[in-house]
């Protein structure tokens, strides 16, 4: 058994919140948030505070609060020596107070308190200062279900970069061919399969391998006519630019 | 039964063949391509050929060449008024010679001859000069399993064009997230998940509401660390305009 005690209660937090009420391997001590209000209703499930002081002990506290707000809440804490992780992408690990082992718990996912999240489908990040601190991190992270995978540092912020591209420089392509098809008045809907095959064909391709389209085919009156049919400056300077990266990365002219 | 004569013999030929063979409401009267080669090893189950001068009589003509050759091919048949179509996204229904019945058959997937594909989730784009020929279209698009929709050509073209945004260039920010994790020595699988689960999220939210990030937050310094963390000066410039763009949709400044 993997005991925690839960700081925040944002998106990230009530997810894992959850994820770890269900798992038999996991015992949540006690859920701290710096406003009461929002974690009071489960009262009957957890131990949950807003004062610092009260914390009670763990093998794991896990710091799931505004990257901003990390280092000031683990200066906080009122004991040391013990197991404190942050669920950041960005933020250094060194960003926890020295008085405590260090960690990273970061779950390489999009959340939102509105949607639903399995935990299969979350890979988790883990970092630790002291190398015996893996093995439990590991565990907390197979106890949800997640993969885990060890990572240094400038890894981890890679991927944090990286998930920027493929989450929301993605959802904002999409929100372009939104206001495409509308403004043509088709319908948006029609192009969900191919999004979702476009995301599918990465399983068993790389993106180097999936590319197609005018822009690979060289395809100068397709794209010339594309541009002209843009109505928008920013939506042709999006469709300038990527044209331009994916000749570049095949080695086009 | 609807009976088609197909013309063309590259990915969405081959792809509609086999959905067409596979379907007991359509009947493959011929194939044609302007390469028997291509095509000699199925002579046993369809009859096959290279020469438009023996092309048998069929309800729908297919072309699915190349779109170039769309209206060179159209004009070499050697009949009139029979209904034949192409499968482009971005070619005129009036490339088709006007000696025949004209319209389009366009489904809206990415095709490679490689990679199995379910008509399911095919939805293919109908279009017909003559009313009146809407509805074998429509069947025949039932018949392989793919739901149609009637579009006139500005739609179909913002469908095209809207396309490439979801599928291109998408694909190529998944290549570019593939270099960031590269070149510091992390694993572009761990980010699979999260690409599966953005374009997951467009089923139940529109791109508008879905979106989260730095940009969204207008959070300077992680875009700032973020600019300075990319190598290439064309990864920061994806990253900046991008930005920009998220920035300019939800009114952030
Ligand atoms: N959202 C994601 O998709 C995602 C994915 C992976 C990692 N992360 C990381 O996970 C962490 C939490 O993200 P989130 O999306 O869950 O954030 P969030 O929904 O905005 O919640 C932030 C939480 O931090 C608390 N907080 C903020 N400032 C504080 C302070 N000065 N002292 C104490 N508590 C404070 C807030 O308390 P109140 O409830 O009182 O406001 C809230 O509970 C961040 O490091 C983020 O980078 C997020
Ligand atoms: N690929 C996709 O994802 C996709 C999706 C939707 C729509 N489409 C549209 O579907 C059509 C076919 O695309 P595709 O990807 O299947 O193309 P493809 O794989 O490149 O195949 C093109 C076919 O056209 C034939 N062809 C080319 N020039 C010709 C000519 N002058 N006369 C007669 N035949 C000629 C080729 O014959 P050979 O075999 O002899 O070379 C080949 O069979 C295009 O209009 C395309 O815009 C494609």
């Amino acid at each position: 058994m993997i005991t925690v005690v839960l700081l925040g209660a944002g998106n990230v937090a009530t997810h894992l919140f959850k994820a770890f009420l269900a798992s038999e391997e996991v015992e949540i001590k006690q859920w701290y948030n710096r406003n009461l209000k929002t974690i009071d209703k489960y009262k009957n499930k957890v131990n949950v505070t807003d004062n610092l002081s009260s914390l009670v002990e763990a093998d794991i506290y896990i710091l799931a609060v505004s990257d901003d707000a990390i280092e000031d809440l683990s200066k906080q804490l009122p004991f040391e020596n013990r197991l404190v992780v942050h669920t950041s992408g960005s933020t250094s690990l060194y960003a926890v107070d020295m008085k405590q082992k260090r960690g990273v718990f970061y779950p390489l996912q999009t959340f939102s308190k509105a949607a639903d999240l399995n935990f299969n489908d979350v890979p988790i990040c883990v970092e630790a200062l002291k190398k015996t601190d893996l093995p439990i991190l590991k565990n907390l992270a197979k106890a949800i279900g997640s993969k885990s995978h060890k990572v240094n540092s400038d890894q981890r912020q890679a991927l944090h970069l990286a998930a920027v591209f493929v989450n929301n420089f993605t959802n904002q392509l999409y929100r372009i061919a939104h206001e495409i098809t509308e403004e043509n008045g088709a319908e948006f809907n029609i192009l969900k399969p191919l999004i979702k095959e476009t995301a599918n064909k990465i399983e068993s391709l790389s993106p180097y391998m999936a590319q197609t389209g005018p822009a690979l085919r060289n395809d100068k009156k397709t794209i010339k006519r594309h541009l002209k049919q843009l109505e928008s400056d920013e939506h042709k300077a999006v469709y300038h630019l990527l044209t331009k990266s994916i000749k570049k990365t095949h080695g086009i002219r």
